[in-house]
């Protein structure tokens, strides 16, 4: 929807700002996304994103929120408390990142971890948005969260990196049922096994 | 050591080149990074890097080879023919991703995974210089041992991502005595247990 120029913000101007945000981060990643750009593509003035967000930061860190948010997914397979958490969670996981706002999250991952500000983003999008939420889900003792969830953050964003960005073969082409038999051990021991 | 100014080629120019060119990689990027500038750092005309590379990408290529090799220390944990090879494989590799050269190479790891030309570049040395080497040295059926070491891959580069590079906690903390124990198992079994 091609916009004639600058117009006040509001609710709707956010919304579109985002959308522009999301497309640039994924196709040019966070060093080739410009502000200015993605002003002209939303058919805002560029202070509007300042105002909205704060900055180029801030834009990405929200846009990062936006693809996909992995809570309900984990509320509904760990909340059911299952003794074998890790194929469900797994199935679930590949259909998300398969997906196309998915496939917007990699994109996006993969561009922010060669720069330190970039990866901090990265971390406490991380901590926040998924791993917390698996915290609040789990049935062990909550000291020993954190480092079940560690874990499982190591094997899942692995398997993420192998699968999607570097795509090493067998596992570019596997079907989800090889990878869930597989992978789906290592995600129950993690989360409810003996790791100590 | 300064030089004064270009000098004629030879296989010590070649190791300067190389050690420029690491250093020039893992502080700046590969993007960062300018064949100019790591010609005038190794004092040689930047001719010589196309002359004994070809281009920056096979200079990435070159350098990416150089920090560690880890060929020796698969066939030394591996070729022993341990029950369980995940506690010392896991151990050899943590002291060598915590070394210089392994840092190095976490470095060069994480500044190529944004762009698809670079990420080429690591999937075809990943696959010649880490899991070929692993291939050779497993016992189980030749077969089984494409996808194996891909499971063990998503794992090993889970790792080295969430401790070393986005850093969360408590993993990027964690001694290797509490890593080993819990992920010891997992490297077992993708390599030997029971993964169909």
């Amino acid at each position: 929807m091609a916009r004639r120029g600058p117009r006040p913000g509001g609710a709707d101007t956010r919304a579109d700002i985002l959308v522009a945000a999301e497309r640039a981060f994924a196709e040019q990643g966070y060093d080739g996304a410009t502000v200015r750009r993605i002003a002209a593509t939303a058919g805002v003035d560029p202070s509007m994103i300042n105002h909205h967000f704060g900055g180029k930061d801030e834009l990405l860190m929200a846009v990062l929120e936006l693809p996909m948010d992995p809570q309900p997914m984990v509320a509904a397979v760990l909340g059911a408390s299952p003794t074998a958490p890790g194929a469900a969670l797994l199935r679930r996981a590949l259909a998300a990142w398969e997906s196309g706002p998915g496939q917007l999250t990699i994109g996006m991952l993969r561009s922010s971890l060669h720069r330190d500000r970039t990866v901090g983003l990265v971390r406490q999008l991380l901590e926040r948005r998924v791993l917390a939420p698996i915290m609040a889900e789990m049935t062990v003792p909550e000291a020993e969260r954190p480092w079940r969830v560690s874990l499982l953050a190591t094997q899942m964003l692995g398997l993420i990196m192998m699968r999607y960005v570097i795509r090493i073969e067998p596992l570019a082409s596997a079907d989800h049922d090889q990878i869930v038999t597989a992978v789906g051990p290592t995600i129950d021991r993690y989360l409810q096994g003996d790791v100590d």
